[in-house]
């Protein structure tokens, strides 16, 4: 879709228009609003699995937005959803987007910010009669949660070629049935290649998911890179022995083990400093009595940071701390990873640039890294990438208490309008 | 029953005798295999729930043995069973004794040795023709285990007065029947009344159920007495958070504060050092997941000491610590106290006789506690009592590997027999 050249009057003013330019927050929160009534769970939150029949009526819902706004509307073969709004220029558009699928007792915002955000920004323009020189774009990525089925951020890996389509298409859900058939069944099997149209730039509003805006009190995270990700499955392996009969000099206690490495973790995390992370969040002792030594524990280690190499060092340390305080207790070390991923930097001048509106906008602003992982982090591998973060209230997410206040929702929104309107100049 | 005065001759030779006297551990280790068939278990070992059909085919088989031996067999109102071999005077006997009911997976040592030590040496002074001054008893008690009915050591405990027979015979079992019930239906619940007969003193021969004896390289233990005990739970209730977006020091890690106070355990029994142990054996984290610092954990301390006011000072500790942590991780600490038990300890100079009869007779022995409890516990609060333990291999039992080799066995009866001739004597 074209704007007619009657428009072009308008776009002489951009330069002065867009300080003034600002979103509607009652209709941003309005579409949030409406958006979580497909799928919403009795007492209050949504579950809307991925390609389930309530993802198809909140696909239907967002489509029928897009195209009211004009754009044009491709759906591919993974179902990824694209609304393109033209330029003066034609070429690769400036993107905004993230997904709208939730987990199973997901909240309004976690990926739904990001799209409604998106198209209460072409909205905004929409009623300025403002056309940018390039084509901008609002798009839904499939499965990002990963809910329903495995590995989460599928839509955006397959859009920028981390995963094939066929084996994406094939990959067995939680209830027996394939992606490909549910794309098939819910009608969002299209036709579009994959990894169309080429973007230019990408550009995703979200919620934290943690509680340090809110704990420190911005409004704005400029988002500096994903985490890197190692998670690792230790099994200790000792004797299991009588509480009362067994001095402590003659004991292989596995759950001891286990607990200095959950000590060292902590304080792991504090010595390396910066953005790592370390978490002992899951743990069972066998036998599991109150008066038996456990001769069993099977424990995960959870290692994030921003910077390989730290991460690296973070591994090295834990793996050595592990083996030195099981073979001092006679208990034996199996190990196992989970999951690794290397950490992913955004494109350093566009987090400038969040940092920089936020503050022009006269809203607090901090970097941070993101926890989580986001569409974003793949959308990164192939075009310039950034992310805007709005506080969680308590850090609470995959929740139905998911929380974000409409100013901050608003906020985020405004940044994102002013970023994507520098992007498009 | 009573010795014909021609026997009064042999008793005339008594002191020499005893000297040169020793137990058939042949037949000593022929009555623990026959009995063990009562309840065997398929891949080897034993289970004798007490008061099941099992418990009664091993009651009928060592009563009868008893019987063959002239005993006076008597049967309490709680199914405590004791026969007893006149002496040439009247009075309270020497007792021996210890308990016939196993654990589920029980070994054929546990409490069985102690009964069938009796019998071998009543066996060994009949075979010899010798008559004790005092009378000579050998008891087994029921639900020693509580493996069925709670709590364990019930037999020994209405015996001698430490729990009322009307509240231990309608105990509830796993299986929702009576203790009462039970006896009942099996044939065991005797006439005599509970606490009768009398008893002069008290010896039990044992398994270590532990390593040390193994470890160190000793045939025989001197038991001082038993543990304390001191049994709590600890709840920790802290926030379930995103292990990859909150930060280190925003956490209030439930799992956290869990395993430092399992160090700490670990650390406070090093320093009150002597026989204090402490076992974190029981812990579980919710929700337990690998990328979720957890918000709950419920876990047990079990603190065991010979000495009470170390054990308290243990308790005192340990508990400060666990608040102090708990604090300041921002979590909360509910306590319960799941089970207490001061020390007990046994008649010094029975002790110091088991320490010289074993000498005697060329035995090594150590004196040690006895960090499980038993019988003999309960019957030092009526008499002089002791116990003698015998190692078990790599200190294994409740288990169908319990094991204790034969020459030992026949080494804790040689031990029992002198002792229990000086006591009678």
């Amino acid at each position: 879709m074209f704007r007619p050249l009657a428009m072009a009057k308008q776009v002489f003013h951009y330069g002065r228009m867009r300080d003034d330019l600002r979103i509607d927050g009652e209709r941003l929160s309005s579409r949030l609003e409406k958006l979580a009534e497909r799928g919403a769970l009795p007492g209050g939150g949504v579950c809307r699995l991925a390609l389930s029949d309530d993802d198809r009526a909140g696909r239907d819902l967002v489509v029928g937005w897009m195209r009211a706004l004009g754009l044009e509307v491709s759906v591919d073969a993974i179902g990824n959803v694209v609304g393109v709004r033209a330029g003066l220029e034609e070429g690769p558009p400036v993107m905004m987007g993230s997904h709208i699928d939730t987990v199973r007792t997901g909240g309004r915002y976690d990926g739904n910010l990001g799209v409604m955000a998106g198209l209460e920004v072409l909205a905004t323009l929409h009623d300025a009669g403002l056309v940018t020189r390039r084509p901008l774009a609002v798009a839904f990525f499939t499965n990002e949660e990963g809910s329903r089925f495995q590995p989460d951020m599928m839509g955006s890996l397959v859009f920028t070629g981390g995963l094939p389509l066929g084996e994406a298409l094939a990959t067995v859900g939680i209830d027996g049935s394939t992606v490909g058939e549910n794309l098939a069944r819910i009608g969002y099997a299209g036709p579009a290649p994959v990894g169309s149209p080429k973007v230019h730039a990408y550009v995703e509003l979200h919620i934290e998911q943690g509680p340090v805006l809110e704990a420190e009190g911005f409004t704005i995270g400029a988002v500096e890179g994903v985490q890197g990700i190692s998670w690792t499955e230790l099994t200790l392996t000792g004797q299991s022995n009588h509480a009362g009969t067994t001095p402590m000099r003659l004991r292989h206690d596995a759950g001891y083990v286990a607990a200095e490495i959950a000590v060292f973790a902590r304080r792991l995390a504090k010595e390396i400093g910066g953005e790592q992370v370390a978490t002992v969040g899951a743990l069972s002792l066998s036998p599991n009595l109150v008066n038996v030594v456990a001769n069993r524990v099977v424990m995960t280690v959870d290692l994030r940071n921003t910077d390989e190499e730290r991460l690296q060092e973070a591994e090295r340390r834990l793996f050595a701390f592990a083996e030195v305080t099981a073979a001092a207790e006679g208990v034996t070390l199996q190990r196992r990873s989970l999951a690794r991923f290397e950490p992913v930097a955004f494109t350093p001048h566009l987090v400038a640039r969040v940092e920089g509106i936020a503050s022009e906008l006269g809203l607090s602003v901090r970097r941070l890294p993101s926890g989580a992982g986001h569409d974003a982090q793949m959308l990164a591998r192939v075009c310039p990438a950034c992310m805007i973060f709005v506080p969680s209230t308590r850090g609470v997410s995959h929740n139905v208490e998911e929380y974000t206040a409409p100013a901050e929702l608003a906020a985020g929104a405004n940044v994102l309008l002013r970023l994507v309107l520098e992007l498009a100049a």
